[in-house]
């Protein structure tokens, strides 16, 4: 087992005002950890050390001068490789599309080098954001998965590449990885931050960010909201700290079947819910309010139903390329590619009547609370990185379009796990205030 | 002036079928008149002639073993070239993406292939489908605009070059270059056709149809919907026709300032209104109903909110573009980018909360009529082809999401002129039926 240790760069900024510290210096730091552990982990398909070297010259000569373009200027931040990027090419995880470089920066991307960060590389995504997995290892046990899509996000963060990456979640992809590497992880309301140019445009989809602190994903977050907004027809996040909020009601949602959770992690939560509760806070289960109870029942099959909404969604592009001149996709893409050819507009209009549905009932129930809380992954990573693990613990804050956090504030086995924090659709701002609150004092 | 004749493909399903004329020999005709009048009209940036001729005989192979693939199967036609196409380039009316290969269908491109159609060329669009026009005229008086952004689609169809042709349309761009060339129009309700890979992903946007008849209109919207879908989340387009459709009470909406439409304009459609009251319908305006009067009100200024609407969703990827090593973006674009940078996601906020509050109003003022009747476009194209023509007539349908229908029912000076039929967001198949309807009473 390798320790991990996270990297942050919103908490440098002191050092960086004080000339202790300077953007250059930091991205050294992060080069050495890449020179040293990369040749392991395997979290990039692309490093732009050059253009890394002069930006961060640039952002050096700004923090000195006391005018940083944004509390993110000089941070190398990593982008999920179906994000497309200027400098360097947006492979999809796809054979097919290895080496594809489309000359132009995705929205969150135009932000963020907007913002003075550096943006360093392209990491690891599974085929298309979906099943097939990549090479990437797990930095905190390297015979273990990252998980996925987000792969290479997760684990570059977690060995301390980076401070921050951005990733996708449709189902898991961001959550998950997020509790396997121990690193922090956020997937917003849906519509929140802008997705263009990300290749990952399905109903329940998110662009969301990977980070070693809540601090690192507010930064990241907040520039790519307040410069390129939300996707189209959608409010951005607009993020508001607030000193004092303090949540009294949390509501424990179980989203996996019993069988499906470690025996392990469900006796960490436990741990972990009765710290809560000695701390003044409500903890409330379906034991208590068959509200909640009836809500887990309605989201029993919402991993089925997600199946059915994305295969749909998937019919363009996937037909399309398995259809070209020399498809290289994987079982997994031809699968989901005859999935689509078995369904109709009919089925999909069923499957979406059903999630607008749940999702209507969902408000109302946890309208009573501040916030919901759960296990972010249904065990630690899993050993082997032939699969990304069990997204069944992720899938019901994207089918509800809610905002959602992944605290590491959890340990079995000596492996990371977090704790999976969920609000209501549009409540991210509270959220991350809860967030913040709850990690106070499960940290000390 | 020269005269137009619609080239209708499904008028011609009858022929096929008694072997009296075959795919090929269609297509043929349409090369003929692509050949004698394209040097003039300049609807095309790409003809595929060679994979068009090989297509051509395979449908007509089919059609003669009675076993089409489907209705629009042999049919050529014309891709707004905003909209990706694996056999041509996608240059988006841009000399910055001029000749760019994306090696890929757009969803609806991919759909009809599938069923069949011919692929035929990419029609000139505006750049990135705003206000910079192309040099396409317009073939009923090649002195004047065909309208925009939708240029080369409305004027192919328009020559008889083709029967149908894909538009898009996010303020007036299919709706008023129908009108302006004399051919059918459809936008649909938002999201009910599949945009991937169309370039135009704006919150108001969406694919639509330009054609010879309704019936050519609804086959190849038809086919989208069933193969490929709308857009991700949304229900698909699904057209039912009823025989015994018949509307009684129709809304008059005037949605430009009273100058800015033509006299002659405003006296063919007071003529066209008292002809369907001598049929027996109630056409009711404003002087009749104060909820009408409401609605006109608040629909004033959706021309400038839209463009507020629009600005911002732009900012993605035009500042892009304008940033990159060699941009090559009209003054128009480029504006546009300036506009981008001095909103807000604040401003932008305000913007589709005004817009959801007059959705509701509308669809509340609404609900009381079979559909809403108006002139197409505030007068006949206009002479010149530095402008693409006024769209106030066409923005509010965008700006309501609702589905909207031009029909080349009238004429000014010898010039044609559509009356638009809109009907409430998700109404589309009454919407076809009530055109139907109309149409019938107006042509006889």
């Amino acid at each position: 087992m390798i320790p991990t240790k996270l990297t942050s760069y919103i908490h440098q900024h002191q050092a960086f005002l004080r000339h202790e510290d300077t953007p250059t210096a930091f991205l050294h730091r992060c080069l050495e950890v890449i020179d040293h552990r990369e040749g392991h982990i395997h979290a990039f398909v692309a490093l732009d050390r050059e253009g890394a070297e002069l930006a961060a010259v640039a952002s050096s000569a700004r923090w000195k001068s006391g005018s940083p373009l944004s509390p993110v200027d000089g941070m190398p931040v990593g982008i999920k490789d179906v994000i497309e990027t200027a400098t360097m090419p947006t492979g999809q995880g796809s054979a097919q599309f290895s080496g594809t470089r489309t000359g132009r920066d995705a929205a969150a991307v135009l932000a963020l080098r907007e913002a003075g960060a550096i943006i360093l590389g392209k990491t690891v995504t599974t085929e298309f954001a979906a099943t097939h997995p990549g090479e990437t290892r797990n930095p905190c046990d390297l015979e273990r998965t990252p998980g996925g899509s987000s792969s290479g996000s997760a684990a570059a963060v977690s060995a301390g590449m980076l401070p921050a990456a951005l990733g996708t979640q449709v189902v898991g992809s961001i959550i998950r990885p997020a509790s396997y590497c121990g690193v922090y992880g956020y997937k917003p309301s849906f519509g929140a931050l802008n997705r263009g140019g990300s290749n990952d445009q399905l109903s329940q989809s998110c662009l969301g960010v990977l980070g070693a602190s809540l601090d690192d994903i507010c930064a990241v977050a907040a520039e790519i909201a307040l410069r390129v907004g939300g996707d189209p027809g959608y409010p951005a996040l607009h993020l508001t700290k607030e000193a004092n909020v303090r949540p009294t009601t949390l509501a424990v949602l179980n989203f996996a079947a019993p069988t499906d959770v470690g025996h392990a992690e469900r006796a960490a939560f436990a741990v972990l819910c009765k710290r809560l509760q000695d701390c003044g806070l409500r903890v409330i289960d379906r034991d208590s309010d068959p509200d909640l109870e009836r809500l887990e029942q309605a989201l029993l099959n919402v991993f089925t139903e997600t199946r059915r909404i994305v295969t749909w969604e998937s019919v363009w592009p996937l037909r399309e390329y398995a259809g070209s001149p020399n498809p290289r996709l994987s079982a997994d893409t031809l699968a989901r590619v005859q999935g689509g050819l078995s369904m109709t507009p009919a089925d999909y209009l069923a499957a979406l009547t059903q999630r607008n549905s749940v999702r209507t009932l969902s408000n109302e129930v946890l309208g009573a609370y501040d916030a919901v809380i759960s296990l972010a992954a249904t065990c630690v990573a899993p050993i082997g990185i032939t699969s990304t693990g069990n997204p069944r613990q992720n899938v019901a804050a994207s089918y509800l379009s809610a905002p959602v956090v992944s605290l590491p504030v959890m340990h079995v086995d000596g492996l990371p796990l977090g704790l999976q924090v969920m609000a209501c659709p549009g409540n991210d701002s509270a959220l991350f205030n809860i967030a913040y609150y709850l990690e106070s004092l499960l940290k000390t």
